[in-house]
Formats: structure tokens, sequence, C-alpha cells
């Protein structure tokens, strides 16, 4: 297992709190969307919303992978997903539209994004990343952070779950059986989720 | 819309506290089965967990569907829903064993329950119903109050929620094409559960 | 009791959700604040938060109080503590720092504050009081609301509370010997709070 | 420092679960009797509760001081305040109301109480101490564990804190002037409870 060397740990420590802080601030925002389509729109997209501060121990290792040293600089230079959040919406139709809905917001700054939904990985796995930078107001200054966030439906978001755990067992040498079961899983996936939005536009539209 | 009479509709406002109360001490036991999982189980089977007290509106309605006169009276006897609980876990395996863990414990009594896993209703529906007896300590007095716990995958779930849609749009008189679709989905999704609760079985046993 | 006609009221009920939006703003960066105390700073100065949106009886009570007329406009542009949040701290000398500290944010405007540290109130009545201007992005807009920041002691906030029952119970018409037994209290209370500050002081300089 | 040998350390985290279990059913017990005093009763004499698990560090400390070893054995033998909460009330008069509503549930065990409200400590500290037994049924047991209940106002609990960061920096041997200090600000406090209590009466009376 990767460790930080015990001054970097230290300030590691110190500098996670603040990544706290940016979720807390992304939080804030997901949360004034929530109360918005439940006072003002016809319909909220939001089922539910989960967040984590990435472990030192899985920054370590995420370092260690790209090649480069155990420092909070480079921890804080090169990763963009120490602060995560992750947003389980109803259908995949919903998940461009929250997606856009973040990305207007002003004092907001687009890093970067990837669209899952669209173009799934060849494994199956199907999501939206969105990078957002955003300013947390300390005591005495004011600091950028970056904080990741995914978009998918629960069924995908389940899908991600197990795909994750297969992957770690078998330390990126899948069997080539699961993989293909996985593949096949998530099709069948993205399939119920459509015949469902489906169901779901027709009663919409009944008188 | 039926609504309960004044004096009724006050004394049901008070009433629904204590079945908040019921609620609470269900949660409370549930918050606990989580932490021992967490800690001293190989494995967590909760994936989340929803609470709701029934609306006034909601309650009046199934008196009147069961020809009931509007009472508070009637609606403690015979309404057993009135307080809720839903259990989401991540495999259709995990459902009686977080059942029979609930059953178990010796200050409730266990006064229904329903297997709709092993017996899925036409409709489609999967889930286990669970009606608990629960103690609520006020300041004077003890009230016991039933609870209905529902315990069913993330997938069973999102198939629930979109069927009661269906059914509260058309009244009960849906047509035959959504409700074979809705059946049709209902079958793919427990397909799919125990596809990938394979999986995770194969990942398991892996040496 | 006053009451805002129903069309009011409706849009009235759709504004306080905003209200709550900007109270979870402040909020956020209060929560921020207390990580930044606990982590980097000596002394963590904030005991505890408490929040409120004011309900549309107290709204409709302060219009008419004002001889204005009950229509959301006129809430909206002429009551400034609709959202309030209250920060109690654990010394008087805590209170302007925190207030500092938060008109200094840079997307935060200060549209009034009153001192009633320095200068209590001839009731006896202390506490520092902010208003501040915060935005609110919601899907479609981005809203400025006013939020008031009450700041003070738990002792001056025990007072307050009593004095707030008293004067409510007598519609400011308070015997002279309750009046003058509460600006005694004050009195006794401001005192306390120095005395207790002053050994915390002479602990932290002990060597 | 003190601290436990590493097997006995795993034990006592695993353990220090189990009294986070009991904490939340005493938790639960108070928020139940919170929502009667809002719903049922005329007056609520809870203002908040707080509560903590013992670190292993203060447990290690707590037991080297009692001459006994460090092992979970004797932590779970003799020390009784792992599990502690805090019930802040408004009100002295309302100490022994609340002490008397928690003792009266059937499921629950007095192991101790000590009254020092009628009986201050010499050091000015007052507070009522009350050790409850309370069950924690985890998935296969049910374990029978003590909380400690604090029950104070809000003056007691801060002149409460004072004490404690003075006694602490001293280690037991204060300075005169300063203990002297405290017993006086502490029956300073008293008195002005007793006051403003008696303001709310005479509130409570008027017509």
């Amino acid at each position: 297992m990767m460790l930080f060397p015990t001054n970097e740990f230290v300030k590691l420590k110190e500098s996670l709190v603040i990544y706290e802080c940016a979720l807390k601030n992304i939080e804030m925002r997901i949360d004034i969307l929530l109360k918005d389509f439940l006072t003002f729109q016809a319909y909220n997209p939001i089922e539910h919303v989960k967040m984590r501060v990435k472990t030192p121990e899985s920054i370590a290792e995420k370092l260690h992978r790209h090649n480069l040293s155990l420092t909070v600089e480079n921890a804080r230079t090169h990763i963009f997903d120490i602060a995560g959040i992750r947003c389980i919406c109803y259908y995949a139709k919903d998940i461009t539209y929250i997606a856009d809905v973040l990305k207007r917001q002003p004092d907001i700054i687009v890093r970067g994004e990837k669209d899952y939904i669209t173009n799934p990985k060849p494994s199956g796995y199907r999501s939206y990343h969105l990078i957002l930078d955003v300013p947390v107001h300390l005591t005495n200054k004011t600091e950028i952070l970056p904080v990741e966030i995914q978009i998918r439906t629960q069924a995908m978001d389940f899908w991600a779950s197990l795909e994750h755990k297969v992957r770690y067992k078998y330390k990126n040498k899948m069997p080539d059986h699961l993989s293909k079961e996985l593949i096949l899983c998530a099709d069948k996936i993205a399939e119920l989720d459509r015949r469902m939005y489906l169901i779901q536009e027709i009663v919409d539209m009944a008188y």
C-alpha cells in the first residue's frame, strides 16, 4: 500500500478539510435546485445525492498509478476527484439537464466534462462527469477547488459499484466471461431505463 | 377528495406525531443494524432507508376505499401503514435476512408480513412487507403503534414508483398494453437483479 | 390576527422557499468557518447556530405594524429578517470578529448592521445584527435576498428569549417592575460574561 | 499520555461502536419527549441536546487515574460515562422533571444518579447526573450498556466548560484566586437562573 510521508500526510489531512468545504458548497447548490424542482417545476429529476472526500490511501494510490511522487502539491494539481459528489437521477434524459443547470451558475468554472452517457466506455460504464471549480471562503482567504460531479441513474450507479468491485478484485485482469457478462448487464440496464422512461412519457402525455 | 371532519382532523394531526415517534424507533433500530453490518459483518446489505408518515388526505382516501367512516379511531384500528419505512437493499437475497433480523428483536411484535418476493403480485410488484408493533414512550404513558416496513432492491423500488404513478393516473383502469409492459419490465428487473447477484457471488468466491 | 389575501399568500409561500435557500447559503458559509476554526485556528468561537424563516402570520403582523398593505412585494421590499440565522458564540469579544469575517466575503453585500453590544437598547437588549444580501442560484435565474444574522452569547440569547416572551404577553405595556428586573438581569449577564471571559484569558496566558 | 496496547485498542474501537448505538437509543427517547412536549404539553423544557462517545485516550487516562490496567474489560466494567449525552434545559426547575420522565421508562434500568443541583460540588459545579442501562439490539445479540445523561441549564453548562478548561490547564493545582472566582461565578449564575425563572413564572401567571 502506498503511503504519504508523515509531514505531507499532516498537510494533506488539513487540505482535505478544505475539500470537504468545497463539497458543502456544491451540496448547497444541489439542495437549492431540489427545492426549486419541488416548488416551481412540474417534476423533480433528482432521486438522491451522495458525497465523499477521497481517503489519503486512495489519493496515494492514484498518484502512484500516474507515476507522481506523493506530495500534497501533486494531489492538488493533478487529482480532480478528491472531492466527489454523485447525483442519482430518475431517468437518463434528466442527466444532461442537471449538468446544464449546474454549468450555467455564474460563480462556478467548468474545468472539464465527459459524457459517458452518449459514449459509454467499452466496459459498459455509463455516467456523466463534470469537474467544477468552486470558491471556498475561509476566515482569511478564498481558495478555489475542483469538485467532481457524477450524474447517473440508479441502475447505472448500481452497475458501476458492482463493476468497480469486480475490477478491484481482479486488479484489472478481469476474466473475459465476467467483463462480457458486465457489458451485457449494462446494455440491459440501458434498455430497461429507456423502456421505463417511455412508460413515464406515455403517462405524462395522457389527457 | 375525502376530508376528515374538523374535530377528527385535529385529533388525527396529534396522532400522527406519535406515528412519527414510532418511525424514529424503527429508524434507530435500522441505524444500529447498519453500524453492526459495517463494523462486525463482512458485508452491509442496506443501500439506504426512506421514511414517511401518511398524509391525512391519503389516510382519508384509504378509509373511504374500505367503506369506513373518517375517524381517528378507524384510522388507528384499520390502517397499518400510517407510519412507513422503506429499506432499500443491494440484492434480493438480502431481503429476508434483514426481515429476519428485525423480527427477532425481543421488544417488537410482528403483526403481519407478506412476501411478494417469493410470490410477486400479478402486476409484477415485488417487495417484502412487514408490520411491526413498536412501543413509543411518551412523557406520561407508553403507546404501541404499528409501522410498515417494505424491503426491496433499488430496481424493484424504482419499478414500484413508476407502477404507482401509472396506476394513480389511470385510476385502476390501466390500459392493457401498459400493464403488460410493466410486467415485462418487472420480469427483466428480476432477471437483472439475479444476474448481477451472480457476478457478485463469483467475485466473492474468487480466491 | 393579520392574514394575507389568498392569492398573495400562495405567492408568499413560494417566495419563502427562496428565502430558505438564502438561509442554506449562509448556513454553508458558517459551516465552513466552523471547519476553519476547528482545523486551522487556535480556538472556535461559535457555540451553535439556529435558523428560521419567518411565518406568514409574523410577516403579516410586521407589515401591519409598519402600516404597509399585505403583499409579497411589500414583504420582499421592506422586511429584511424574513430569513434569519442566529450565531451563538462563547464570549462577547468573539462577536465582532465573526461579523467581520462574514462581511469580508467577496460575493456578499452588507445591506445594514446594528451593534447593540457596544450600544445596548434601553430594554437591556444586547446583540449584533447584520443584514447580508446573498445570491440564490435557481434553475433558470439568480435572485439576491437579504438574510439577517444575529450574533450574541448564550446568556444574551437566553435573556432575549425571555424578554421577547414578556413583551409579547404584555403587548408592549410591560409593567415597570418587570422591565426594571429585566434590565437588571441583562446587566448582571453582561458582567458575568466579562468575568468568565477574564478567567478564560488568564488561563490562556498561563505558561 | 496513556495508550491502550494494540490488541485492546482494536477491541475497544469496536466496543465504542456499540456505545454509539446506546447513545442513539437515548437520543431517540429524548427526540420523542421533545415531540411530546411540543405537541401535547404547555411548555418544552429542553433547549438542546449534545452527545459524544469518550475517546480512547480519555478512557485510558480515566482507567489510569483509577489505577486500573488498560483493558476493554476494565473500561466496560468500571467506566459509566463512555457514552454521554447532555440535555440542556431552560430552567433549573425543569431538571428533575426531565430526569423523572426518563427514569420512569419501563425498558430502562437506573444504575445510578447524582443530584449536584440540590447539592452543588464545592467547586461550584451544578448538574444532574443519571446513569441509565439501555438495550442495544445487534444483528445476533442484545447488549446492555450504560449511558450517562447530564441535565443542566445553559448557564451551568457554560460554567462547567470553563471550569473544566481551567482544571485541565492547572492539572488540579488550580490557583486559589481562580477557584474562588469560579465559585463566585457559579453562585451568580444560580442566582440569575432563579431571577429569570421568577420573571417567567410571573408572566405565566398573568391573566
